[in-house]
């Protein structure tokens, strides 16, 4: 059964995809700590159920929180449907990522995707984490917000954006061009590698390679913090301030 | 025993401060596998044991790679000397974070700083994650680039640095005046919150407030990915592209 745990979660999915959400569960006893949680859920429609804390405890095991949400399992963006919406889209502004592993790192971009408005989140469908409960809980509703979707063949996905018009640009601290240096105001798709940096096909398929403007002594920065900055910087320029 | 066991931390250690590391044991049998890092063991100067897999397994439980640098204890850079350093930077870039709980942030927080050539990092010494063997790990050798300090009262050491003429700019989602808009190339403390943003009393301290340009819709995101897309702001507008 898949759930939720994460107040900011809960309430995203009561106020934006009530439809998604089968059972609010609340330790007893707790009913005031999550009264606002409580009040969604009832404005929602969605039943509540109050459980003593010990049954609580064994059916969410590990969860600090006093409620969860149980609900219908994620449902993944039609990444084909995505290719056919891209000529209706203003400013196309999606992402991929070539095998995030950590459920952490993903939560995160998830998280950023959704702060900075973009169209989608394109992810492996095998050799790379999906979005399971960490994931969602660590993005805190931004699930929500985003479509994120999963293809077989990263390198290809990223041809066919090329065909219509979307330039696909890489993160690569080994890039010789800084990220500010680029037109970010273009249909874009920020493409960036897991935890261990892009893959070769996935590279060569790139139309540029960009890097932050790391210190040389210690380029590394975690694949969350790199898309945010990169994301940041296409919604900065965006906004007419390059 | 603190210990090391992510590879990229070890090699950092074992060439920018030997002198911190105490030993590096393997796993017997996996000697090629870490070959590279016995090596550098080696040049350091640095004594290597090789011991059972099992024995390997019990003293270092949970980890799942095959060598560890055991090594002295973490020192915390001097806050008072650090406010002595100022009028000798060059272009001071400081950071401070009102109370990280969580070891996995406060890792990548370090991770970042290290990667745009920040010259602090400053965190409380109460109520907050300190640096831990876990942040040790995330921060993946960034630990040596920049020093950390803990202060006892953070609006407190605020106001030491703008004593100093450094500006405290705190990162608040409802702030006015978006981070693009200031100009960051002034000796300067990004402030963040911890997971539950800003707390009154730093907020009050700060010089301004500076928002990211986040979608009104679902404005937040993680504080290690807020503080990257700050520290690139300001390093970008310091290479002179603002």
């Amino acid at each position: 059964m898949p759930y939720l745990d994460n107040r900011n979660s809960i309430i995203e999915v009561l106020r934006s995809h009530p439809e998604e959400a089968t059972r609010l569960w609340v330790e007893a006893g707790r009913e005031r700590t999550v009264s606002a949680i409580i009040e969604e859920a009832r404005k929602a429609g969605i039943s509540v159920r109050v459980i003593p804390r010990e049954q609580f405890a064994r059916r969410f095991q590990g969860v600090k929180s006093h409620a969860c949400l149980e609900r219908e399992g994620f449902r993944y963006a039609d990444t084909d449907a995505l290719l056919e919406a891209i000529p209706s889209m203003k400013l196309p502004f999606m992402s991929a990522f070539d095998g995030i592993y950590d459920p952490q790192n993903l939560g995160n971009v998830i998280r950023t995707a959704a702060c900075f408005s973009l169209d989608a989140v394109i992810i492996p469908r095998d050799n790379a984490c999906g979005v399971t409960e960490a994931v969602t809980n660590v993005a805190r509703g931004g699930i929500e917000h985003v479509p994120v979707g999963r293809v077989t063949n990263m390198p290809r996905y990223i041809e066919e954006l090329k065909k219509r018009n979307v330039f696909c640009f890489g993160l690569d601290e080994r890039a010789e061009r800084n990220i500010f240096e680029m037109d970010l105001t273009v249909p874009l798709c920020l493409v960036l590698g897991g935890e261990e940096g892009l893959r070769r096909l996935t590279k060569e398929r790139c139309d540029m390679l960009l890097k932050l403007p790391a210190s040389p002594g210690f380029p590394s920065l975690n694949v969350a913090s790199a898309f945010a900055v990169a994301a940041y910087e296409a919604t900065r320029q965006r906004r007419g301030k390059n």
